[in-house]
């Protein structure tokens, strides 16, 4: 296999844009992340590859549990803003008004035009990120017209 | 949890549209698949959540490989044509030029723009669909221009 080939073909592979988070008591973390999808209808699952050597990771594992952020079309500076370790100060992470999921005390964006809350049921620790298979446990709908951010249409990309 | 809204929140997740194969003996299945992710870098694996009450599936379990073939913008007549039953015919799958892959045996759509092929590593079978997490094993690149069908920008939907 020749590995140039490997990623340019993976790089066709489509991807939206969430902001992932996890608290711990006081502890927070997040990030942007690509690498998700719906993975059950009944019961609702999704699947989410982390990084292993993210602090999202490290929560992630004591918690196991997750919220999910939709990054919408046109909110790329959202996107950009949890490229960096993240905080909340002000009942703001990063610069964006988050408020705090009922079932999971994790970190919602305000402005995100879709959200889930999610439970760990399952995970698959393999390569440099862990697969976690979690039911969504619950969901918010800010803006039902808003499209979301496709990872192809921006300057990013994150796989290959 | 407002089911109404856990489905138009789940909506918002970006999907591709890629047909996804597998063979054993002379025994093909195929399918039109949205939910797949890249799930790790180094080795290079996939996530792709597979319908159990599919053929696909049967034929994943038994072989525990796959080829996944990314449906490209302007191509959704052919991911139409992996909505029904897969059957090869005179080098023909569904009307679409295929070849089989080297290490897995499984068909390749020949004018997809980009495909790869997976050995399962990892499985979770939980709700309606099975998690494989699968390293990819050979890639190919028809097409480096092409922009891949984005399933937001078609008629269809596929989760919720």
């Amino acid at each position: 296999m020749d590995p140039e080939v490997k990623k340019k073909a993976l790089r066709k592979f489509t991807y939206g844009l969430y902001i992932v988070t996890a608290k711990a008591g006081d502890e927070v973390a997040a990030g942007t992340v690509t690498w998700i999808s719906q993975s059950s209808f009944t019961p609702p699952l999704i699947m989410v590859a982390v990084r292993n050597d993210s602090h999202l990771h490290a929560l992630a594992e004591r918690t196991r549990a997750m919220a999910i952020s939709v990054v919408g079309a046109g909110q790329d500076a959202m996107a950009f803003a949890f490229f960096r370790p993240s905080r909340v100060e002000d009942g703001k992470m990063n610069g964006y008004i988050v408020q705090f999921g009922s079932e999971t005390g994790a970190p919602i964006i305000a402005e995100a035009p879709a959200w889930v809350e999610v439970r760990v049921t399952d995970s698959v620790s393999r390569g440099d990120h862990t697969v976690y298979v979690a039911e969504v446990v619950n969901a918010g709908l800010l803006d039902e017209s808003a499209m979301p951010l496709v990872l192809g249409s921006t300057e990013w990309t994150y796989g290959g």
